[in-house]
């Protein structure tokens, strides 16, 4: 997608033609900062710190890490090594292990002589496919909006965190099928949750949305209930970190909040991912997928920028005070009108999904 | 109650008789500040920018300002305006209308030269009752928590925005039974919501808490669905700022999504109120509590200490979006499983109401 008219990925590799390029998300929306990653260790970190994060997104950035590891030590046992490493970085977002295990089956009977170039090219297929799929899922979402068209007003769209293209290497998951809608030329207006506690939609969806020229207006986590029960949200379209095969999604903390008053209001409640973020192994995701809990530092701190400019920290807690900081929840399938993925849309259960997926039978 | 040791109320007088002292709300928890208020005009302005708030706060400084009105023209034609004036300030609350007109039936039979006198002494009678009636839902909500209690761990609460002593005269509403609870010696800790955008909770509810010594962990408004599908909430309480005669309840922008989750997870949801916060002329309270939309300054923006312990705000919303912050949303009574009053407790709906308070069939 574009930034100013300027093509970006979310993930790309530099001139040198083998480091890595990121936007640091850290510093968005207030400057636009690439980082250029040389080592494994670089590319950890940037996941474990949010330098980069989005399900989709950090599936993609672990390959290319895992050939940053290769260039130092190609042997099965670094590699190995290199590869838990960067699987240990997050827990909830299952597309980081997908990527890993792909790229080891791919690797594990290469060679270690031909493991770099053999890496570098199943990274950028992964990331390649990553850009269609996701491009796919925005045709695949296209209706749902298209069908909430009503004369004299936009269809109004909400979503909480971020899942744009920001979150996957291009276009998108829930972001998607808007994106696709508004360049159809579709009047939409997208209520974009603030999302609490690191901010991602009134930093990044505000941030990417705005940049497209999309209109949406940012919200406290806490409005979007009030706004369904007066009819002023047509659909909900979210992401998903991990997805079971029965159809719960584990998507940001407060998306589980936002499906119960969609259920109590009759708002279709859309949950958006390529089939990466589908775990096949489990079948309840309320019990069984890992939450993330994140440092405490998240909720009584806040990052902004002050009048002058420069960008810094307040504490926003009194002063003695914990905080608990659950990164994820899930919601249930039954509050799940869908799931829209790159082969198409499906019922939120294990024969909705099969039935998109027939080889996972 | 009490901070750092030293008993506290939010309004009183000054030692001069007739000056109005409050605490200046937006200025903690960095800093308690005592505000003297002297005119009706400044008592106005602490509602309408929430130096003071709360809803039955709200009404005993209303009653408080039209004293001070008083002060420079006791006519009745300027105490109607002034009243107005004061009644203008915030829409939703009804605390606010009622305890203006309890001033002004008891002063409009008034002579202009006792008006003075006879509205402080009303007044002062509005914020004892309000310590009273609170310390009373303290005592009727006490068996709530007490049905809670499990060996070996203490009793969970959620609670959202403050209600606490610092949104009313004395005890808190929500609060209140909890600190009966503490006091009485009962193991238990509150999960406070941050509250999203002015954080109450975060700066408010944990500074008393905290001052008080009762265990507690904010959490972000996104978290609490999340505890309650794990166990880890026994009851959620809250406060109210309207309550229609049907049960109906107007609270902080959130409550809603948390009674929602309550419900799906079979957690009991209580909203406390003293009988002042009760419309009994309204019967649907979703359709007709209005609902006051405050500046999205308070969205984008976000006012915290920094390392050098000044006080700052950062703007966290990327920079050429849009923000919307309606205050408050309304809990249908069917998802409230009681009401906690200062006569006791009674089924959120009309005849459960009505049973409390006969007078009012």
């Amino acid at each position: 997608m574009k930034i100013d008219g300027v093509a970006y990925r979310s993930v790309w590799l530099d001139d040198d033609g083998w480091s890595v390029c990121i936007l640091d998300q850290t510093k968005l929306p207030w400057s636009l900062e690439v980082l250029r990653l040389t080592t494994c260790d670089a590319a950890a970190w940037a996941i474990k710190s949010m330098q980069t994060r989005g399900a989709p997104l950090i599936g993609a950035v672990a390959a290319y890490g895992l050939c940053l590891a290769l260039r130092a030590d190609a042997s099965t046992d670094a590699m190995e090594r290199d590869a838990a490493l960067i699987n240990a970085t997050r827990p909830t977002a299952v597309n980081l292990r997908w990527a890993l295990d792909r790229m080891l089956t791919r690797l594990r009977n290469t060679p270690a002589s031909e493991r770099v170039s053999v890496a570098y090219a199943e990274a950028a297929l992964i990331a390649d496919e990553d850009a269609a799929q996701n491009q796919a899922i925005g045709r695949h979402g296209l209706p749902l909006i298209e069908a909430a068209i009503r004369p004299g007003r936009p269809v109004n769209v909400l979503t909480h965190c971020n899942a744009g293209w920001l979150a996957t290497v291009d276009w998108g998951t829930a972001l998607s099928p808007i994106y696709t809608a508004f360049n159809a030329g579709i009047d939409l207006h997208v209520w974009v949750d603030e999302t609490r506690p690191r901010n991602q939609g009134a930093a990044l969806t505000a941030w990417e949305l705005g940049k497209h020229g999309v209109p949406h207006t940012v919200v406290a986590d806490n409005a979007g209930g009030h706004f369904m029960q007066h009819g002023m949200v047509d659909l909900v379209i979210v992401g998903a970190d991990r997805v079971s095969r029965n159809g719960d999604a584990a998507n940001k903390i407060g998306t589980y909040l936002k499906a119960l008053a969609a259920q109590d209001n009759g708002v279709p409640f859309w949950v958006a991912m390529p089939s990466t973020t589908i775990d096949w192994a489990l079948s309840d995701g309320v019990a069984d997928i890992p939450i993330e809990e994140r440092p405490a530092a998240e909720v009584t701190e806040m990052t902004g920028r002050l009048a002058d400019g420069s960008i810094a920290t307040v504490r926003i807690v009194a002063e003695a005070s914990p905080a608990a900081n659950p990164a994820f929840d899930v919601t249930p399938s039954r509050l799940v009108t869908g799931l829209i993925t790159e082969r198409g849309r499906c019922a939120a259960t294990a024969e909705g999904l099969l039935g998109l997926f027939p080889e996972r039978r």
